[in-house]
C-alpha cells in the first residue's frame, strides 16, 4: 500500500524562525523521516508526499528515499496556505487504489498502521483512526474531535461540542475522498475535516478506535518537548531486569541522546561495550586491588553501554534481527572474558587452585542464564507482561561483578554468581516443565 | 473443524489373522492414533470415527480420545462389508459443517491438511487432494484413480484407463456427499468413488494436488514395511551434522525401535543422555588412559542417544517445544561436565595449569557454537534446504573427544575443539553481517 504524507504547511511556532515543520530533527530523525520510517515498519515502502512551504528543503532532505530504503515521489501544493484539504486534493491524479493518509508532524505507534492495513475497505469508505483516551499530552483545544457511533464517524469539527474521540490523523483512504474534498472546497471549506464530514453524513466515514496506542500531533514548541519524552518512555522494555531500570537505563538514555548527534551505528556501540568490558577484564587480570576498582567500573560502564545500541536503534527506527545478535553474541564473549580476568587475576595473586573450579561454574551459569532467557522467550514467546521484573540477568551478573571487584571479593563474587545463575537456569527447567509441558 | 475417519473396515490381509486394520501397531503408534494425532498437529481436535469389523476394540482402543488429547466420537456402521460409501453415509445425521474426511489406514504429511483447511469451499462442492507423482510405494493396481483438468475432478475409479492422479484417500467435504452417496447407493454401488463420480459429473468436485507431500495407503504386509521405511526415513534431519548422518542417526533408529516398544519418554530419554554423557565425565575426570577410554565410549553413547528423544517424540507425534528445550539446556550442562572432566583429568595428571586456560577456550566455544546456531535459526529461520551440511555442531565436537580420549590426546583436542568451534562462531557473525544486515 502506498502513503500520501501532508508535509506542506509551515506549522504555527515555526513562522518566527522560518524553519520547516517536517524538518525538525528530534532525536537522530526529523519528523518527516520517522513518520516514513514508522510507516515503512508496517510493510509500506512508496510514498507521496505533498510539499508547499520550503518544499525545496523537504525535497532535500528526503531525496528519492534511497537512504531510508524507500521509494518517494512528490507533489508540489503552491496553495499549501490554504487548508490542508486542498493539500490532499493535489495528489488526486497519482493515487488510484486505496492508501494510507498521513501527517508530517505526527508520531505514533508502528503497530496503528500494521492494524489498520488489515481493514477491510470499500470503494466509497474512507477510515480514520480515533483516540477515546485523550492522554495528558494532547492538546484539547486545537485538536480535531468526532463523535462516533458504532464504528461510524458521525461528525467531526475542532469546534464539536459532543464528541467521545480524537482525529489522529491517520487515514486509510480511497480515492472517493478527492470526490469528497472537491465539494467542501467548492462549498468554501478547505479543511481536510470539511471533506471528511462529507463522507460522513453519507455514512461513509468509519473510525477505527486505536486508544491503546501512542500517537502524538507535535504542533507546538511544548509538544517538541512531549514527543521526545514519550519517545524516550517507550525505550524502557519491560524485560529489563532491576539493575537496568534503576541504574543503568537513565544513565544509557542521556547517553544515547549524544549518540544521536553522531553518525554512530548501533552495531558500532555494541563494540564499543564489548570493547570496554575486554579492558575491564584486563584489569581484572591482574589481581591487585587498586586495578580491580578500575576493572569494575569499565565493567560496569560496558555494561550501560550495552543498553545504548538498543537505545539508538529503536530511536532511528533501524533495529536489524542481526543487531540484536551480533550484540548478544558478543556479550556471551565479553562475560566468558571477565570471568576469565577475575579467574587469572585472584589466582596468581593467591594462587588458589580451587578459584578455577569456581570460576568454570560461574562461568556455565552465566552462560546458561543467557540461553534459557532466550531460548525460553524464543520458544514459549511469553508476553512482555508476564514478565518477572526481578528475573536474573545480565544486568545483576554484571553489578554484582562491579561490586565484587569494588569491595575486592573475586572469589566470593564467583561463588555467588555460579550459584545464583545456575539455580535460575535449573529453576526454568523445573517452572516451565509443570506450565508447558 | 471436524475429522470423519473410516475405521470400518477389515483390510485385505488381515482377514487370515483376524487383525483389525486401524489397531496395528507400528513403530509405537496403531494406525487410527497416527492418523489421529496427525490431524491434530493441523489443529483438529474433534473427529467422528465409524467403526464396523472390530467395532468393540477400536473404540476400547481410543476411548473418548483422552489420551491423545482430543474428543473422538463413534458411529457405527453393521452394513462395514458393503462399499465403504456406506460408511461415509452412516455419519450423516452427525455433521452439518464441512468436515475433513481420512482413512484409518493412511500415513500422510501433517502439512496436508494444514493447507487443505486453508481452502474455501462451497456448500455444493468436495476437494479431493490428488497425487500426480506416483510413489514407489503405490500399489498402482489397487489406488483409485482420477483425471484431473484446471483443478477438477473429471473422472474417478479404480479401473480408470485415462488418468493422471491418485486418490489419496484425504477430502475436505460438505455434507452434500451424503446426497451424493444416497444417489449412487440407489444405483447400486456402494463405494466412496462412486458418490465423488456424481459430484465430479456435476462438476462439484475439486481437486488438490499434494504432488510434493508424502502419503501411504498401508493396505498389505509389504505396505506395512513400506510404512516403517517412510515413517524412519523422516527422522533424518537436514540439520543434522555429518556425524550424526553417517554414525549416529543409524543407530539412534535402532535404539529408538526398541524403546518405542517401552512407556519411556522423550525427556527421559534426554535425561539418560545427559547421565551417560556425565559418566563419561566422572571417568574423564580421573584421567588415566585406561578411564579416559571408558569415558570417551560413554561420551560418544550420550552423542547417539541424544538422536533418541527427537526420534521417539517425532515417531509417537509427541514432540513439544518445552522437550526440545529441554534437551537443549541439557546438552549444554553436558557440554559443560565433559569438559570439565577432560580438564581436571588432564591436571591431576600432568600437573600441567595451561589446560584450565585451554579447557576454558573451549567451554567458551562449544557454547558460543550452540548459542549461535540456535539464535541463527531462530531468527533467521533458515530454510531448511540451505544449512551448511558440514556445519560444525555437537554430533562432531563429540565425536572428537571420543576420539581424543581414544588416542590419549585430551590437551590436543581441547585445543583443537576451542579453535574451531570459536572459529565457527566468529565466522557466522561475520559472513551474517555482509548476508543480513
Amino acid at each position: 500500500m502506498k502513503a500520501l504524507i501532508l508535509a506542506a504547511g509551515q506549522g504555527r511556532r515555526q513562522r518566527e524562525n522560518g524553519d520547516s515543520k517536517p524538518l525538525i530533527p528530534l532525536l537522530g530523525l526529523s519528523f518527516v523521516e520517522r513518520v516514513i520510517l514508522t510507516a515503512k515498519k508496517s510493510g509500506i515502502k512508496e510514498f507521496l508526499i505533498v510539499t508547499g512551504y520550503n518544499a525545496g528543503k523537504v525535497r532535500k532532505h528526503l531525496k528519492k528515499g534511497n537512504k531510508l530504503g524507500v521509494k518517494i515521489d512528490y507533489v508540489y501544493n503552491a496553495e499549501w496556505r490554504k487548508g490542508n484539504g486542498v493539500s490532499v486534493l493535489k495528489a488526486k491524479d497519482y493515487i488510484q487504489e486505496p492508501f494510507i493518509l498521513l501527517m508530517a508532524d505526527h508520531l505514533f505507534d508502528d503497530k496503528i498502521l500494521f492494524e489498520l492495513q488489515q481493514q477491510t475497505i470499500k470503494d466509497d469508505t474512507c477510515i480514520l483512526c480515533v483516540d477515546k483516551n485523550h492522554h495528558k499530552y494532547l492538546d484539547l483545544e486545537d485538536a480535531t474531535k468526532v463523535f462516533m457511533e458504532d464504528g461510524q464517524i458521525k461528525d467531526i469539527g475542532k469546534q464539536l461540542n459532543n464528541y467521545n474521540g480524537i482525529d489522529t490523523g491517520i487515514f486509510l483512504c480511497t480515492p472517493v475522498i478527492f470526490d469528497a474534498l472537491e465539494q467542501s472546497i467548492n462549498g468554501g471549506d478547505e479543511s481536510l475535516a470539511a471533506g471528511m464530514k462529507i463522507l460522513a453524513n453519507r455514512r461513509k466515514m468509519k473510525g477505527f478506535d486505536i486508544s491503546d496506542r501512542y500517537w502524538l500531533d507535535v504542533d507546538d514548541g511544548s509538544a517538541l518537548k512531549n514527543a521526545k519524552s514519550m519517545l524516550i518512555q517507550q525505550l524502557r522494555k519491560n524485560t529489563d531486569g532491576p539493575i537496568s531500570r534503576i541504574l543503568n537505563r537513565p544513565i544509557s538514555i542521556k547517553i544515547s541522546e549524544l549518540l544521536l548527534k553522531t553518525k554512530i551505528t548501533p552495531n558500532q556501540i555494541s563494540l564499543v561495550s564489548f570493547i570496554t568490558a575486554f579492558f575491564g577484564a584486563l584489569f581484572f587480570y591482574v589481581g591487585e586491588y587498586i586495578f580491580l576498582i578500575i576493572g569494575g567500573i569499565l565493567v560496569q560502564l560496558s555494561s550501560i553501554i550495552d543498553g545504548c545500541d538498543g537505545e539508538v536503534a529503536r530511536l532511528k527506527l533501524m533495529q536489524t534481527k542481526y543487531g540484536g545478535w551480533f550484540d548478544a553474541v558478543l556479550d556471551r564473549y565479553a562475560d566468558a572474558i571477565i570471568i576469565f580476568g577475575m579467574i587469572h587475576g585472584h589466582w596468581i595473586l593467591h594462587n588458589n587452585l580451587i578459584i578455577w573450579t569456581i570460576g568454570f561454574i560461574a562461568l556455565v551459569g552465566s552462560f546458561l542464564n543467557s540461553y534459557t532467557a532466550d531460548k525460553y522467550d524464543a520458544i514459549f514467546k511469553k508476553r512482555r507482561k508476564e514478565v518477572n521484573r526481578w528475573r536474573m540477568g545480565r544486568d545483576i551478573r554484571l553489578f554484582l561483578i562491579f561490586i565484587g571487584a569494588l569491595s575486592n571479593q573475586i572469589l566470593i563474587t564467583l561463588v555467588v554468581l555460579g550459584i545464583i545463575s545456575n539455580f535460575e537456569a535449573i529453576k526454568r527447567l523445573i517452572t516451565l516443565r509443570f506450565r508447558h509441558a
